[in-house]
């Protein structure tokens, strides 16, 4: 018997989740030489990502969305790395690396069709490329493909222009930055310390400012002097409503995600006031899900494998031990506590 | 001497414009036989359109915007329909109707490069197509136009799907619904009195409420079983809000306007709440404005005046009488008074 923690989903929060409450670890154990029927194999935990949009999934199954909502009871489950310790499957043998969506557990046992289900697919690349694991469910997953994609298809980028990105030192933003500024534009981020705002001015952003400390519009007057011509959008809320006033006409507001609305109510949610500029301005505020575009993603892990590996990019990981800490992890994220892209260390292969 | 009434801007409003105030009727005389230079002709205004975009040009002439701000002091000019009544010019001809923007005036004496400045172009389908000249600055015009482009470039609607319509009586609304209708999409709008519903209910619509005596929320879940998959968004404001409660993955909304918005300073605007659904449902928000694409002005006004040959679209128009009533009939659109689109008939040719 191995020690097998479990992160459970306990109860829907109304505001901020509190572990113990709505998130708790459970231990329990796991027999790792239980016998297994065919098709059956042992998953172990390597990395698991905690993620703003993970907030969503607490909430009544009865609400649908895009990501299936957490069943209060059972693990709570994210992107993850997963290594194959034993098996009686064909498909997956014993030390093949998985990707997929995993459940916040040390070890499980699964089937091939849950396997699928999950969208665990073998990738042989991760234990080879010579990159760190954790890069895989961060730069190299869900959050860089969309970085990449919200830039290169929603955000549609053109040489000189303008982009200013919210959130800019988080698992998304700082690669929207360096992104951009590959494509020539002028790139300029906001976070909530100056530790991160000097990690975006390091990783090549042209301008940052701590948005907690300075004033919003009086640092986009002054860093966006040609005003904004993508506006990447991480937050929502009163930062939407001050960058719109500083949009050029024919702009774009590419909405990745709303961090600053994910813990309120609806009354007690921010009112953006003045959407009347859409009009006049001519702006597209989009919306988009990196789960609808499955095939933008084996040409973009491609891509950004080779642009890591050229070692010019920067893309900061917030790495912590033990997925007993994990609950801590997910509440660092959704405070913005995180500094670059938070992940559990869970174990190594 | 004739008489030459001229609807003069005179103060830059901050709420809702007061005649007298903010704009006022100048009478004075025009010398119709006073000498023409070479180039120079004589116009006499038929008929003038009045619309709420012209709200949004009662602004300082510092701000720059689609539109040029109106002159204090000067009159106010709009799309109309003039007749060339003297002339010294080769290319306009007495006789001529023209279709461009003209001051709100009885008679102009203009030169061929003013005349050329305000897009004045020679139009003579307009007295042989048997249309009313009132159509050329309406569902044949900018308001038509806009709706026609908004709908089938923006909106991008799909046979099945619902689309929901704010101000659908007014110019462009009324006529967004009788196109969608006829491209298979079930169609709902709302108004703001009784009479005009039942107007939209006689042109074919779906469903229509009045939003001022029912539930916006109530009759959307009512008559949008299915959700709305475009909002052609007219008013913005809590309309928006509301509606957006009520879209479908991946739906559109057209920012055409924002009348609800357009005479409240920014601090009194209605702070919309639920931006947050944008990321969610992959929202599509965008706004345009006709004058960007004159190039979809031709083709759109023949496949226009064919559907209205046919006689089977009702497109309501509001007529008053007498240029010296323009101020008040401005108003009346800016206050949601019109039944259908507001043209000003000043005189006949």
């Amino acid at each position: 018997m191995v020690s097998n923690k479990k992160v459970l989903f306990q109860k829907i929060p109304t505001a901020y989740p509190v572990i113990g409450e709505h998130i708790a670890v459970e231990h329990s154990e796991f027999n790792l030489d239980a016998p297994l029927l065919s098709g059956e194999f042992i998953l172990k935990t390597l990395v698991l990502s905690v993620d703003p949009y993970m907030r969503g999934r607490m909430r009544d199954v009865s609400i649908e969305s895009y990501a299936p909502a957490f069943v209060v009871g059972q693990p709570i489950d994210g992107y993850a790395v997963a290594i194959v310790e034993k098996s009686n499957s064909s498909v997956y043998k014993v030390g093949d690396y998985l990707y997929g969506m995993g459940d916040f557990v040390n070890y499980a046992k699964m089937s091939e069709a849950e396997a699928k289900a999950r969208g665990m697919e073998v990738r042989p690349d991760i234990p080879t490329s010579g990159l760190p694991i954790t890069n895989y469910v961060g730069v190299l997953g869900m959050p860089g493909a969309t970085a990449y994609f919200g830039l290169e298809q929603v955000g549609k980028p053109k040489a000189g222009e303008t982009i200013y990105i919210s959130a800019a030192s988080g698992a998304v933003g700082q690669l929207v930055g360096q992104l951009a500024k590959t494509q020539g534009l002028r790139v300029v981020g906001s976070a909530g310390s100056d530790e991160k705002v000097a990690h975006l001015k390091n990783t090549g952003f042209d301008a940052a400012f701590n948005y907690k400390t300075e004033d919003t519009d009086a640092k986009l007057t002054e860093y966006c002097p040609d005003g904004v011509d993508i506006y990447f959008d991480n937050v929502g809320g009163v930062m939407l409503e001050t960058t719109i006033n500083h949009m050029n006409n024919y702009g774009r507001i590419v909405a990745c995600g709303a961090i600053s609305q994910y813990n309120t109510s609806f009354e007690e949610s921010y009112g953006v006031r003045n959407l009347v500029q859409m009009v006049g301005k001519r702006l597209r505020f989009e919306g988009y899900i990196i789960l609808d575009h499955p095939d933008f993603d084996g040409p973009f892990r491609e891509r950004m494998a080779k642009i890591l590996l050229d070692g010019k990019f920067k893309y900061l990981e917030d790495v912590v031990d033990g997925i007993e800490n994990a609950p801590e992890a997910l509440l660092d994220v959704l405070h913005g506590k995180n500094f670059g892209k938070k992940v559990v260390h869970v174990a190594d292969a």
